[in-house]
């Protein structure tokens, strides 16, 4: 980097922009995510369903993850799959499953990058914005690893109140 | 999705949460990475260089981008991999590469997923906070692509004070 | 390099050849390609749609792109994953679904690297010639998509003329 | 699948073996990879170093996982890639990242599929068997990233004796 | 790595653990897997079918392979593809296919990273602990190569008894 | 390399073998392969098409390919995977696309590595031993596709007769 | 796709615009890019090198392409790869790799998707617009895959004047 | 598939051609190739070291494998990728990592799609001809890997004679 380029950053402050017009949001924090996490392993593990769970922050990305001890090697990205695809879609993925079935149209849905459309991913939300989601795979069923994802959110609520 | 389900669902309205502790974050808009990629491509051009223009936001998801009538194919994803590795170190990207040549230990940052570590990539900042980052490909060398970055924010900044 | 490959290069201009057998194409420029993303967020916001807009040249490369402030992270590959499919195949990926839900031979049509076949791309002619393509991804249904593309389409058709 | 095979199947329980040849293995827990994991997070953020810790299990496989809020996108992959590195290599990757540098033939080692050569990632062992690794990533030197790794381990070390 | 660093590996022995927690489990010997892949050739090739047989272990990592002398290059990852779906999911893969048929709602179980729903992985069991599986590809139907998977592990059970 | 090592490799020869139990193969030249990607383009222009012809060898490899002019650029790797999976499964692909829609356990063929079931590759044998496979992508159906790779096999059968 | 697309999309011709803005563009005919890859096969084959020679047209994507009855399964990738590297950057890959080694800040350029920064490829030009590049591989050195190119430049130089 | 297609294929015997111009190739049988890697993880064992060892055919596809009980996850690929690059180089990888070393010119070298340019790997010849590969992963150094190698073809030489 020559003096130039140097000088031209530490000016901008690596390009500091007063800010207005930018986006305000929220994002789920660790804390949080790590709670989901927990609870969905045990709500999982109550029923004697080994799982993976990941919990994504707003944009997609893992925040926070737990395998249990026994859920297979695929789990990992099963779970991660699903809470992107709910968090980016913002809607249950077993709802999208439906969607996919009813209306051929929407079939190649489940061919976006990235996409698992499958249920057992849940959006995490505050009011309309959500904040992040969680996915969860290893139950013998992806109603049943819904049905995990949506007892560990609850849990959630009640504590945050 | 059986009718339990979609009772706790619609009693979670997709799992919403109370908020006090999760994260506010401020994220680039689209209007101002407009700008940015507009300004660019623009300083670029003025300079005879042909290049593309990538604006990611804070979590290093693609949110602008323009390519100039005579830029290659590559410069696309170098382009947008430049602001992603921008965007999520928080650095500019030049400023990485030379201490990826001064300390033998770091050489392997440059074999992060997602990463490249060649000048070009610029964070943009409000005050202490990245909020996005601009990454430019194309000109004869990453120091040229790098300057026309540097002029591009500065020109958002004037804008936006 | 040695010496009798510089001069060998140098001799050639890099190879440059006598012209009258190659191809003379029409591709599209930033600037048109540019107004087709605007057009098309501004498309699909006014009906409260998030959505990505992809515009790529007649290769399938991107030349710009435009991801409004509230669409999730997936419409960024979904948007682009559309354009190359319409702009490679020069017919909209609508069209395409349904071919691919009509005729069972063609089923695997949606397996082709690069492939989404999913209604939201439109080829962008000139007369007979595909100089490019649009991709929209983000509203409730790839054919909302659609008519977001066709419409900023329309609104460079009549600027244009 | 016909009778015949089903009748096969249960006759084997899908296969089962006696056993006395095969593998004792030693791997690590949710619960323990979990504490890896906030110590890890809890030692590199008392030094304001924004990371993500990854757990992965003996086969390199990820466990626990948890991204500090202000951590970037690319810190996911980073750490996953150092825990599985040293997962399987059983060493530290910084003590790996100094024999890359000082023998030229091993050079391409940073090329092995999955491997991250970086410091921050520490075999998990009991005795001399490794039951899993940590991987940090996100803090300013994958030096410190190390340190961390090294004191979150020494916190569980304590509580289990 | 600085001195500090070392002399705290070397106190932690790269981070020793005391055990109890820590999980016990059983992993299939190359011994035993290198039998299940000579026998699941032989009784492939018995009857005319030229087939790959990967063995992987627990984790769903390679431990065995064979390809018969012209079995095409596609079998080697659908063969691997088998086992690992099988050794993940603890159930044969031709199962599995059939539960993909019969639910609609489980379609997408086929898009998991990594899976290849088609008949020809089972399970290697001990009791109910799977410590591996078996992947046979090349057979001119998936119901033709899972029952070669099942002589082999036929033939290794009596061995082993 | 020390000397050892150099020594042991001259005496080796690289480690040459004696050979009776080696396989012999037979393998399609360049100069058949490139016969039938000129004629299969042939074929096609002649009844309008735009595609793009690829010939593999027996391992799947490519051997000899031709775009014409105005065919768009996904023809390049769908004609590649067509070819790649009839050499492979020694079948042309629109006899497997048929197999897959009629028997639902078959269904998961189409997501092999690598695979593309859809009609238009074609194997090329001599007897009884396929020596390769030629793949067209690009006609408004895989059927028109396989007629093009027909014609093109029979130009070069009677030529070599 | 509903009547209302139907209409919009036939009154637009799938998006006809009126073309004075748009880019004229000059691009490699299948024509001539056979005649390259066959000379650069003669070429490498007259010295004894076992190549594969890939032509690429402006924008990257494979147009011709033919591999020597003995090279090996590598050259068809690397030969693409050199091939796309020197059409998108406009400059043989032999003084891209010269550039790499006497500018530290420039080593990463390496790392740019799709790229392969070694000698033997070369852009394919008309005056001073570039209209493919030929890229070869598998000669004993990078040198001498590109002497191959530039001869088989020559020859079509000769011809088409 | 049409009845025309059905006649055009059964004529040509799906595409059988007079043979006379194709080649003539040896290849590695799954007899050879599996003694070489129980060898070469015999030859490892007996040295304390916990390798994969992958043997591939001439056109580097995958042939026999074998993966100690104690080696690493990563060993699986890297011993393939060793194997893969020294039967398409036809040289020992060994070799190659010094020339890469000496040649600043040859260094990109390492980026080949599918090569691991460290040693141990080693071709398997018959006279001139290359008939497949040996890849060994997991020794403490690639000098050791190499050796083991060579070990393996000196047992299979003798017992070939």
């Amino acid at each position: 980097m020559n003096k130039f380029v140097i000088a031209a950053i530490s000016l901008l402050g690596f390009g500091t922009l007063a800010s207005a017009n930018e986006l305000k949001e929220t994002n789920i924090s660790l804390e949080t995510a790590k709670e989901i996490a927990s609870e969905g392993v045990k709500a999982c593990t109550a029923k004697g369903y080994n799982v993976s769970v990941a919990v994504v922050d707003r944009a997609g990305i893992l925040r926070a993850f737990e395998r249990s001890d026994l859920a297979g090697s695929h789990t990992v990205d099963a779970a991660r799959a699903k809470a992107f695809t709910s968090a980016s879609s913002r809607v249950p993925t077993g709802m999208m499953a439906e969607n996919v079935q009813k209306k051929p149209g929407a079939a190649q849905m489940v061919s976006i990058p990235g996409f698992l459309v499958l249920a057992g991913g849940v959006p995490i939300k505050i009011g309309d914005e959500t904040i992040g989601a969680v996915g969860i795979g290893g139950a013998p069923g992806g109603n049943l690893d819904e049905a995990c994802a949506l007892e560990a959110l609850d849990k959630v609520k009640e504590k945050l109140k």
